[in-house]
């Protein structure tokens, strides 16, 4: 029996115990959200996560960090120290999207080290292993790789089974940005040359029996997800999300947990609609963005525009945010732009969790202001989202703790406030 | 007579031509909305600016990056260094906040060389003169302050009009961080010593006097802004706004163009509010937004915070936001936290001009996604909004011009659309 089925005959498994102590909500409730499919819990059967996590309403609001080798940087140590620094940094996931080196090798080696869920795109693995090229059995060797990948350990899985032949039909005339997913561009490329149905969706039921064996949570691939603001929310798009939303039914009739994933490049004025629409066609299944970045024009900056599209999609209903770092469109992130695409998108996670009314998040913030009405630097830190470059930067300013900051000294605002108090 | 005084006679006056021009803009419709006060043109007439600026509804977002030296960093040539990066960086104003060293030298220094509006808060000058101390002659002192920053060709001021008696009665009582503008933080301090009304209140129509001989542009400011999210949209805060509105109808009725400053520390879902109730009890005055940074949690991270809030504000009405740096909270920003200050602002204030339809916002995205769609790097970095980071770290990849980035190499998905557009 698969998690989503235990929990559908009303049993608390160990997991929803576990996240329901996390998230400080009742495990009965918790149990009813996985049931109906609201919430998915992403753990392989073959191994225990040091760090579990539950995705979907009423849950904080989750931040998912992509690590992985190129053909141009093909080191897994590189790759490995960013993962220790996306764990360090608070990511509550991390997908392995390696398409350089051992790919097999890379992914047993996170799936043993980390402590968190490990999310994969498999057709990755098809698209190194043959160069790119066109084979006529893709659904066959598709469907031994997500298996492989189920025997790693891989807690979910990115299949883009929505990137249908009547989906793509117009998309290069009307849109700016084309294909932007690398999976989806290439199931693009395969239909056109094999003139035939994307096997994954053809053969959908077969990819949800490999899941269901080895407990991976599908995670619905939005391959025709908007590359750039003018083409968010077009007919590809919605499309496409239809075709998910009659997908994730499926899924979850074969015992499958699945959640959805969105763009993108958006427009700020695009989010709302985007995410209640895929809460509506989806029957309410854990949405996963990318982003949104909320304007194209900010190449080495996009962590921000990202942040603020990522801020807008939570609110409006999405759960899991999926980091963008300053290195967007220009090259492979380094370990700095790991840590700043983690913080960014905790950021917007958070002030989303704030709006969300999630248990805890503005009490955090309560506090926080209080330690900074009465000068205490130390739990200042404590607080802070990255403790450590909050002290490295004041420790920049040469001040002893029980100063005022260099911004404005004796002028303190707060410190007018004291003298106002104690005066009277 | 003032310009706003010309306006409401009918006069296209140089300003507004100018301002027209570069908005793509009607110039009588700018007319207009000049003499109705829903835009204001900060330029004063002792001096003439490089590049005008106009803030109000239907012109494109505004960003302001704050400089000046503090007691303990009173060094005039790092912050005229700030000055040059964040006009480089493409700040529209600047505000002087000096607080350290001879402050005079420093504005009119400044004053002097800025290409672009200047702004102060006279009060400061108080402050640091008078060594933070309550003198029975502050309304006379701030009038000759007004009066020299008025000559020294300062083009709008902040002046706390609306931190009464009535506005802070309870304030410490109810806020978890109380006062947290300087200026706001003193004058209620000056009000409790002094038992006396702020004299920026009570003399508010002298104060109008000599920002209209200079043409100086009167930015009322927020005292009374929240320090914290728990603050937000408070009694203090609206009674405040209430206020500030008042007097705005009275400043314009002397002729002096009036903007409205607002918060501070807020979250996502009281920003909108907040906005449009500027909007309404101000008669559609600009409003000046700090932030809102979003939530407290993130001192290093200000920008990002505040980039979140800012686009928000702005989508709801906002006119002009007030950059905030990563080093908010912790200490004086440097030359790096300047940049990333104003090029953080400058990405909120596109991304709401996208949403608020201004002529060129959504054009400047889709020329980027055409480059992007056709590898032209050359094209990209010159459409990026900070066009030297863009450069940097795609320079950092090794790989020349013509080739893919490192983050896919072959797998570029925009590259398998083209070789799919080749086939078909």
């Amino acid at each position: 029996m698969t998690l989503l089925e235990e929990a559908r005959q009303g049993k608390v498994t160990e997991e929803i115990e576990r996240v329901a102590a996390l998230e400080h909500v009742d495990s009965e409730w918790l149990r009813n959200r996985v049931a109906s499919g609201k919430v998915v819990i992403p753990a392989n059967r073959h191994r225990r996560l040091e760090k579990i996590c539950g995705i979907g309403a009423g849950l904080k609001t989750k931040v998912n960090a992509n690590i992985g080798s190129s053909p141009f940087n093909p080191c897994p140590e590189a790759e490995e120290r960013k993962l220790r620094v996306a764990e360090d940094a608070g990511a509550d996931t991390v997908m392995d999207l390696s398409t350089g080196g051992d790919l097999n090798e890379m992914r047993q080696h996170v799936a043993r080290t980390t402590r968190i869920p490990l999310g994969t795109v498999p057709i990755y693995q098809y698209m190194v292993d043959y160069k790119n090229s066109c084979k006529p059995d893709l659904g066959n060797l598709m469907l031994e790789y997500l298996d492989q990948h189920g025997k790693d350990g891989v807690d979910f899985v990115t299949v883009h089974c929505g990137v249908t032949r009547q989906a793509i039909e117009s998309i290069e005339e009307e849109r700016l940005t084309g294909i932007v997913s690398r999976g989806g561009a290439f199931l693009a490329r395969w239909m056109r040359e094999m003139n035939e149905e994307n096997p994954l969706y053809s053969r959908f039921d077969e990819v949800c029996d490999v899941l269901a064996q080895h407990e991976m949570t599908l995670s619905l691939g939005d391959g025709l997800r908007s590359g750039c603001i003018h083409d968010a929310n077009d007919r590809a798009m919605i499309h496409e999300m239809l075709t998910l939303g009659a997908l994730a039914r499926r899924a979850r009739a074969k015992g499958v947990q699945v959640m959805i994933e969105g763009p993108g490049h958006m427009a700020v004025n695009q989010i709302e609609a985007n995410v209640r629409l895929q809460k509506q066609v989806c029957d309410g299944a854990p949405y996963y963005v990318l982003g949104p970045l909320v304007t194209d024009i900010a190449p080495g900056y996009d962590h921000i525009t990202s942040a603020i599209g990522g801020t807008l999609a939570a609110i409006a209903g999405a759960d899991y945010l999926c980091y963008v770092t300053p290195a967007e469109h220009l090259r492979l992130p380094t370990l700095e732009d790991v840590r700043n695409g983690v913080i960014a998108s905790r950021i917007a996670a958070h002030a989303a969790d704030i709006v969300k009314g999630i248990a805890g998040a503005s009490e955090w913030d309560d506090q926080m202001s209080k330690a900074r009405k009465s000068f205490k630097w130390e739990d200042m830190f404590a607080l802070a989202i990255d403790p450590e470059t909050a002290r490295a930067m004041r420790k920049e300013s040469g001040l002893s703790q029980d100063e005022m900051c260099t911004m404005c000294g004796d002028y303190c605002s707060m410190r007018q406030g004291t003298q106002t108090a104690r005066k009277n």
